[in-house]
């Protein structure tokens, strides 16, 4: 099968398709004060873009524009798993999610493996500079969830304070004003 | 007609497009030793996407990989000559050629005349910081040509003589070793 897509024209594909998201749902919801959940934001387009060689620094200046999240999950799993996992769901690997564009291996499995691999790489050196939360995926899916509620309870509340906080200022303001 | 590409869909759309010419045609003839000649280059995407309201340094950074080319010709005519010139060659304007996604006015031919003033803004600005050869477009093709071929020819005697000194020197090398 030839490459169709080097590593930049596919990293630009996708950036341009989160652009479109970005514009259309992501950033009117959030002005509108909404709540947006999303599988998957700019960090999986730096790891995987990273991983197929592309300048992170490069990357990183094109999603620039996107809104850092509140909170950020990182569900941790050996690669092992996560193989396991996919091919229970589907039996056939995508080509380039699979990584198949780098020769890696001709076998999609192998090669599937290897580039995950790389990718947990460069989520694990995000983790700390990005305040990735680490929820070990390999637990029941009952913990995992409780450990989301529980963060998503405590930003919120968090963020209640700060507007009440900013609301009673102003109405502050508003009365030195007078 | 509703707009759907925004300004940074647009701009990421034609930054695919032109990386996957720059990977697959100029690079490799570049690498080759060839001479490229691009109508259009990275300099049009600068002072349209700019002009379409993205950050230029954003815009910059995506071309960022992009070789600056020896030589940079730069058309200079007015607005007014251009739309005359392309109405000659096909009756209808394209809606993001004229900037008809920007507002500007619902008349395509004046939405045109809008947004290539702000696009020749930005090209002038960049004269002098990419050394820009000028050339007046309004001027007979032979005189046009005649100051094409003095440029390029006088570049490639430059890069021969350059050329010529670093075989020399190696040369120089080789025989100090013996």
């Amino acid at each position: 099968k030839k490459a169709r897509l080097t590593p930049m024209t596919f990293s630009l594909l996708h950036s341009t398709d989160f652009a479109d998201r970005y514009e259309k749902n992501i950033y009117p919801l959030l002005r509108a004060g909404y709540i947006v959940l999303a599988d998957r934001y700019i960090y999986t387009a730096l790891a995987r873009d990273t991983v197929r060689g592309c300048d992170q620094s490069w990357v990183r200046n094109m999603y620039s524009y996107a809104r850092k999240p509140d909170l950020v999950f990182y569900f941790r799993i050996p690669v092992e798993i996560a193989v396991t996992r996919i091919i229970s769901g589907r039996p056939k690997l995508k080509h380039y999610e699979a990584g198949m564009d780098l020769g890696l291996s001709k076998d999609e499995y192998e090669s599937y493996k290897i580039f995950q691999g790389r990718i947990v790489d460069e989520y694990e050196s995000m983790v700390s500079d990005e305040n990735f939360i680490v929820i070990d995926g390999t637990l029941d899916i009952e913990k995992q969830q409780n450990t989301v509620r529980r963060n998503v309870l405590r930003t919120l509340k968090l963020k209640n304070q700060i507007r009440g906080n900013i609301a009673r200022s102003s109405q502050l303001e508003t009365n030195t004003d007078e």
